[in-house]
Formats: C-alpha cells, structure tokens, sequence
C-alpha cells in the first residue's frame, strides 16, 4: 500500500507538470481557446508493463477521437458535436472501458452508463445500465434533445431508443471482450480468496472515457462514457451519468468529466464541487480540480481523476492514481497525448 | 399563467414568513439545536380545494412522522434513524406521492426513488425505479450499509434487497390508488390534446417526501422518497436518488431534501449547489435556499421547494410553487405544520 501511494506521488507530479504547460501557455491569453480535451480512465496500472500493441491501439483510437474533434471545432462546429464524436470513436475501440470494451459485471453481462450535456441551455441527457446500445453517449445526447428527462435507465432507456429511433442496436456479446473477461476472472477470484496473478492490462480495464470542449461560440460541453467496474452489482450506477457527479457543463464556468471509483465521484459531486470552487471561490480551474481530486478525493480514497476546461480554453487533468489516458487538441491543431503518468506529447 | 405566478408570490411570502420564525429564533442560539423537518411535496394545487377527509389524513401522517422522528433525536437517537424513520410512515400513507401513494408511470407501473445520506461519514445509498419494495428509503440505507455501491436501480436492486434480507417486498399492485390513477388519466387525456377537469387531488400527488434532521451528536441526516412524475417514462429517474440533486448530507454545512421538476433539479446540482453557496459563499442556509429555489430555479421554470437544515439546526423551506407541505419538530416538542402555503402551526 505504502509502494501505491508513493508511486502516485511520483505519477502526480509529472501528471500537474504534463497539464500545467497547458494552463499556463493558455493563461497568458485574453481571449478564449477552443479546444478539445479527452480521457480514457485513470488507474494504478504500470504503463511499462503493457503489450505495445494494446498501446499503440490506444494511442491511435485517442488521436482519431482527438483530430475528429478538433475538424469539428476548427470549421465552427458546436463542442457538443465534437464531445460527442470523440466519445463515440473511444466507445467504438474494445480498448477502452466504455461501449465495445466495456467491463463485465458480476452476473458476466454489460450495462453501460454515459451523459452529456451542453454548457450554454444546461441541457442535459443521460442513460444508464443500457445492454444493447452501440454507443450510449449518443442515445445520452438523444435524451437531451428528445426527451422529456435528463436521466433514462435500463430497459426503459432502450424502449426510449427504439421508439424515437437512429440509434445502433447491438447483441449484448458485441460488449465481450478477453481482456474484460480476465478482468472479472480475476475480481471473482480475489473476491474468493483466491490469489491471481498479477496483470496490469487489467487495470487498464477501469477507465471510463470522457471529452470536455470549449467551440469558437464560447460554448463549453462535456461527454462521459463507461462500462463501469469491473464485477458491479447489477443494477449498480456510477458517478458517469449523474450529472453533478462524473458529467457537467456550464459556461460561466466550466466542463467537466471524471475517471474513477465512482461511488465517491458520487458522495463528493466532483464536478460541480470542482465548478463550485471555480465560481464561489475565484480558485482557478487547474487548483479546484487539484484541491478535489488531489486532496479531497485522495484523503477519502477515492481513486481517479477528471479533465476540465474553464471558458477560457485553460486545462486541468489532475489524477490520484498512478496514470490517466489523456489527450488535448487546441487551435494549433497538433493532438497531445500520455497513455499514463508521463506529460502529454504527440 | 400571470395568475399562477402571482399566487406563487404570495405562497413565497407565507412560506418565506412560515420558516422565518423558526430561523430568526435559532439562530440566536450558540448551541446547535437538534431537531427534524420533513416536507411531503411542492405544487400548484390550491389547499381549499381539497377534501377535507384527505387533508386530514396527511396531517395526521405528517404528525406521526415528525413525532417519530422526533422521539428518536429526544432520546439520544441518530439523525440517520429519524428521517429513515420519518420518511417510512410518509411513505407507508397512501395519501403522499411516495410508497404506498406513488403515482403512475406511463405503462401504468410503479417506479419508486429514494435516497439516504449520513452526514458524519458522507456515506450515502440511493436505489432508482424499484418496483416491489415497501419501503425504498429503508432499502436506500440498506444499500449505504451493506452494498460497496451508492446507487442500485431497477432488477438489480431488488435483486440486492432479496440477497441481503430484511426488506418487505410486495406486489406492485400495492402501490395501486385511485388518486393517482385518476392523476394519470388526466395526464394521458392532456397528452392526447383532449380537455379534463380540473382536479386539484392530481396535483397533490406531484409530492415527492423528505426529511432532514441534526441529532444531539451533532450530525445531519437526509432522506427522500418518491414515485417521481405521473405519466413518466419507464425507466426515468429524477433527482430524489441523486446524491447531491435532491438529497444531501454533510456534517460541515447542511442536509437537504428537494421535492419539485427532477429534471431541473439534477441539471442545477440544487441540493450541492445550496451547500456549495453556504460553505463557499458563506451565505446562511436561509438565503442559500432561497436563492435557488426562488430566483435560479424559478427563473429557469423549475417548479419545486426544498428542505434545508444547517449544522446549527437553523431550517430553510422555501418552495416557487403555491404550497410545500412542511413540517419541523424540535427540542420544544410540539410538532408545527403546514400542508399548503400557509405559515407552519401546531
């Protein structure tokens, strides 16, 4: 335990080091910067001991939802559009914990959670524990836009999709794949008293997705996408799409979307304490986000981290782990990325 | 509309002047002062049309909760076991929207919400959309207990229940009333574009239920419970199961219980956005509330009122629709309610 924590330690400074070349490059700036930032889950997973080729999937899926995003922004499109798309190309990858690799709950099926919500109206839409939808983040969108609610669970979220149509169905077994089934193997087996082999491609396994984007309007959004964890008790919903928790937008402030054990993303409502520090008490994006995930949420021992755009364009992308996928995209159009600890890069 | 608003602004002022008597004499007080408020619901119905057999029974309920719950703080009690205590007798009436009285959905079914919160510890449990439980407040604490989760929904919850024990399941048939069927009638005739007759009992179930208590410990408590929306869709759920949206709970500021639009509710963060304005702002609980309740909520057309009591036991009621059934009991004894707009009396 003492071995985790000092290694986060390290992982933290070069995570703040990683964004604050961001923030501070963009601070200096009087006018807004549009831009585009994205996670893939934040986890104590060793990036060394990870296949190459699951990385180099990673990394390629997170630089086409990256360089989609920012096409979107660069012509004038709105960041909804672009939150959206970015999200829907990492729930397309099975490398990801979110759409065609999310994780396995107890029971050995999948039930996935997603939300967006768009900055300027404060609209918001969500489903939660979905079996069948290709990509929640769009019927999430389509439950903003068609809806009557914000948040539309199970069965009835799916009734929803069918009736309003445009969405994707697939078979629940599209969601199943090795390196999840492993990931449940070993959480049954652990739960068992069994001891299992260590593998770090597991961990991997714990990231949710997620995109936060500032357009040219000055309109900020957020999308959050998840499978959840791994061996979840049926039924159960995390902090992705509550919106408050994983998921928020407002522009006098901010877009946020989190990574991590969701149940205290949930108890602290991260991202609209992180907006709230922001709001009430003038901190900048970067210290609120650090103050929660950093000090709050590390103190409480809840694992994970968040990205965050103020309306400024400036970036925060603190995490409490050992790394976070993470990647970002601005007016200069080249796409930076870290798959863990290490400071963004193209 | 214009009439509805102005006698919003006089129910305003009744409520605003009910509660202000209860906080002017707190907060003269250094000592924190233990007690418990409960409120069964925010809407436009107009007391005097209401049938006097029906306005008896939920005063009677209401009594009867607030004297539980009141019993337990006297004698040393937690404020956890009062409000669980409080909203199971709300809930077992069938005359409030919550339990036994829950409204319809759509299909006709029953999907019940409810939440729970600890103060001291911020442990929180929460279930969404449960169909055959007797009591979901007592199911939402069973979750904060027992499960590693906070919020369950559907099946799966259920399924959670059966496993742990100790739960009272019953038919779904037993959340069957008159009252609300009619209330879903009446929606489904409005769906259609065909004209129905003004029935002031539907809005009564429009009546989301909630407690907030501090006990002599010193810890705050919040629980609600609710059928949600006539006529909504399966799998909707609103903000009384989301932590931070309709119910909150925190030792360093204040509890919180919300009734009104869900929607609005989850999308303004309402019940973390009133703490966030008293912890950051430094607001009193009185002015917190009322600012979002009367001036964001209303300005947005969130109907809905909440409950508020901070960590010196000072208590906010505020509610933007023409009544708020409310009630307060503290170290005095005598239990104080109201079941519309007028000013809380024994």
């Amino acid at each position: 335990m003492r071995r985790v924590v000092s290694l986060s330690a390290i992982a933290l400074f070069l995570g703040t080091f990683a964004c604050s070349s961001l923030e501070t490059r963009s601070e200096k700036e009087t006018e807004p910067r549009w831009g585009l930032a994205i996670h893939t889950g934040a986890g104590n997973y060793i990036i060394e001991k990870t296949s190459g080729n699951i990385l180099a999937a990673r990394r390629a899926a997170m630089k086409e939802a990256l360089e989609t995003g920012h096409r979107i922004l660069s012509s004038g499109g709105s960041s909804l559009d672009a939150v959206e798309a970015a999200v829907t190309i990492l729930e397309d990858s099975p490398y990801f914990n979110a759409g065609r690799g999310a994780v396995f709950t107890h029971d050995g099926t999948h039930e996935l959670d997603a939300a967006i919500m768009d900055g300027s109206s404060l609209g918001a839409g969500a489903v939660a524990s979905v079996k069948r939808i290709k990509n929640p983040v769009r019927l999430a969108r389509l439950v903003m836009e068609k809806s009557p609610h914000v948040l539309l669970a199970g069965t009835g979220a799916e009734a929803f999709a069918a009736a309003t149509g445009g969405m994707t169905f697939v078979e629940p077994s599209y969601f199943d794949t090795d390196e999840a089934r492993k990931a449940l193997e070993d959480a049954l087996r652990k739960e068992q008293g069994i001891p299992s082999v260590e593998r770090e491609t597991v961990e991997l396994h714990k990231g949710t997705v997620g995109a936060v984007a500032l357009d040219k309007n000055g309109t900020l959004a957020a999308a959050t996408s998840t499978g959840g964890m791994t061996n979840k008790r049926p039924g159960r919903i995390g902090d992705t799409p509550i919106i408050g928790a994983g998921t928020l937008a407002e522009n006098a402030c901010c877009a946020v979307s989190a990574t991590g054990h969701g149940e205290y993303f949930i108890r602290y409502s991260v991202a609209h304490e992180i907006r709230s520090l922001v709001l009430y008490r003038g901190l900048p994006v970067r210290d609120a986000a650090s103050s929660v995930v950093l000090d709050t949420l590390k103190k409480a021992g809840g694992d994970g981290g968040v990205i965050v755009m103020d309306k400024m364009g400036n970036v925060a992308m603190p995490f409490n782990t050992r790394g976070m996928g993470r990647g970002y995209a601005g007016p200069d159009g080249a796409a930076v990325i870290a798959l863990g600890a290490e400071p963004l890069a193209k």
